[in-house]
């Protein structure tokens, strides 16, 4: 997507590589909104820190990074010999998955370089598959976003109020975004919308990343507090909710997204306001059976004690809120049922919640 | 309440008067939770300056403020001419009125002071008087926060979970406070529950007052975010909602309250949890017809592009956290209709919403 600096308007991908110095290409996520800054991951270990110290976060960014990363870490690998290369990538492919143990996707991402790699007979072949690969990776992410946000502007009108939580935008993909995209898409099309940002607490990604998007691809937008948008419902301010998913149940419809996207779901089913999570097919869950399993990650108190955020003076701070003498619940995502869900928006369509099991031959499903 | 100083716990009272000194005195709330301290008010113009400035907030405790601070105002008049006498408890009044000119509770409470004060014939006489009718407004307040933890404490079962929105407690009124009041008498009577508290965002007055109050009181409670609530009552973890009222109308059952309080109303609702307001009968308008001409106070951006906090170091500064460029709405509260509700209690007992007006003639209501 575009970032304006110092007047001049240039397009930027979350993750992006750079062949001659052989770098990963990383937005520093965690300067965000405050500075943009594009830092080069010089080695496959430098890499996988970026993907544990969370300078890039989101399902396609992390597996874009963690794909570059082992095709960054095969380049470097010097010698013909197959037996010590394939000692070395196996080495770098468990440094990366290592980075982000519970995470999916750069797992799934890997994957894929290694079945492409298994195509090359010499270490050389080998290498620059990997990198085509990992290109081809990066690539179909943004194509898959493209492609949501073509079937997602259909449901954008003009002078409609769009409601979005947390960030399931560009910076969470290598471009374009899941939940962003139809709006990028839509106003495109010369659409002309206004979007609310759930501030999105504890850790505030609404009203630092999807704001500080929106305002860089110039889309009118206002920040709320979570607290505000059953009031907004309820006086005729919100016309369509689109929210992102860390995980879609294949097999029931029920939507795992950042906490707080359930109350959403709860307060736009009242108001008879659509509510759409838009997703890659990768975040499809195929196998689990029912959203009550999904662990509820239990996240730091301190989240939910304080906030991080600038002083006058420009320094980042965290600053404690809350009484000293208490604790805090701070439950990091919630499920949402399938009967609040009007539709999934993905790269293949929009379907109903329920008839993505009906569906999951045309949906990726490996299965039988 | 009580509050616990270095190892000490005493009783204090939010707002309270110092008859030697001719001062009002008062928990200085802004510098809550981080530290407790009470200061003396040594003139009706500092009253009043401590009210704009919300040294002290919430309807009950600024009734009083404002009626004490009427007393202290006419008991500093000297000399014995009931003509400038006159002249003087208009001019204080009038101060006292400008301090909060849109709140209803420092006239209301201003006018009984007043009412009981034409009853005397010498300056001398009026003076007490005044200053025998705040008293009286003051342990009134006390007295109808207790009457309603009575009615409301039976709603509270050992092993229950109780959430709670905003500050509805002790530090808004005299003493004991209105959604907190069922839990104080609950806890006095040895049951033994857990209350949640919203942050409640973005002044967050549950996660500093509600919380600070809590943890005097040795309650056991947890802050969480206000997007939380709707996972933790899906998971069975709440089974009761008390909230407080800015004003409750009579006439339909409607319920204005802090922004979100509709929110947990809906999400209560859906999960069939009982959701009370706990209110004096002062809360009740008798008058307005229908809660949607309810002007919604639009507060600062500010409030919800940043927070107020604690530093390391303890200084308290204010953090900007959302993306600089980037602009907010910030509806300060909302209007719950009647349907969601499960009962106000009041210090007459409890009553469905829509029973107000039938009851009217019990509950204060003053027309025919």
């Amino acid at each position: 997507m575009n970032v304006t600096i110092h007047g001049q308007t240039r397009h930027f991908r979350t993750v992006a590589f750079d062949t001659k110095r052989n770098a990963v290409l990383l937005i520093e996520q965690r300067l965000l909104p405050h500075e943009f800054k594009i830092v080069a991951m010089r080695d496959y270990r430098e890499t996988a820190a970026a993907i544990r110290d969370m300078i890039v976060r989101g399902a396609g960014a992390i597996g874009a990074t963690a794909a570059y990363g082992l095709a960054q870490g095969v380049r470097a690998f010097r010698g013909d010999d197959l037996k010590k290369f394939s000692t070395h990538l196996k080495n770098v492919y468990e440094v990366l998955k290592d980075a982000r143990p519970t995470a999916v996707d750069p797992v799934n991402a890997m994957n894929d370089v290694c079945a492409t790699m298994r195509k090359g007979t010499t270490v050389e072949e080998k290498k620059s598959l990997a990198l085509a690969a990992a290109e081809e990776f990066a690539n179909e992410d943004a194509l898959h976003c493209e492609e949501i946000g073509r079937h997602g502007a259909k449901l954008i009108r003009d002078g409609m109020k769009v409601l979005t939580h947390c960030n399931a935008g560009w910076l969470a993909f290598v471009d374009i975004g899941s939940a962003t995209a139809p709006m990028y898409a839509a106003q495109a099309a010369g659409k002309k919308f206004h979007v609310f940002c759930d501030e999105t607490r504890p850790r505030s990604q609404g009203a630092t990343l999807t704001a500080w998007e929106l305002a860089q691809q110039r889309v009118p937008h206002q920040i709320i507090a979570d607290n505000a948008a059953g009031h907004l419902m309820q006086r005729g301010e919100i016309d369509l909710v689109i929210v992102g998913s860390d995980r879609v149940l294949g097999r029931t419809g029920e939507v795992t997204n950042k906490i707080g996207t359930y109350t959403k779901a709860v307060l736009a089913a009242r108001h008879r306001i659509p509510f759409y999570a838009a997703i890659p097919l990768s975040t499809i869950d195929w196998n689990l059976k029912r959203g009550f399993d999904i662990p509820i990650e239990e996240r730091s108190e301190s989240e939910v004690l304080g906030a991080w955020g600038t002083l006058k003076s420009g320094k980042r701070e965290y600053v404690r809120v809350a009484n000293p003498s208490s604790g805090a619940r701070n439950p990091g995502f919630d499920v949402t049922p399938p009967e609040l869900i009007t539709g999934i928006i993905t790269p293949m369509g929009i379907f109903k919640p329920k008839d993505l099991w009906k569906r999951r031959k045309n949906l990726g499903y490996a299965g039988s």
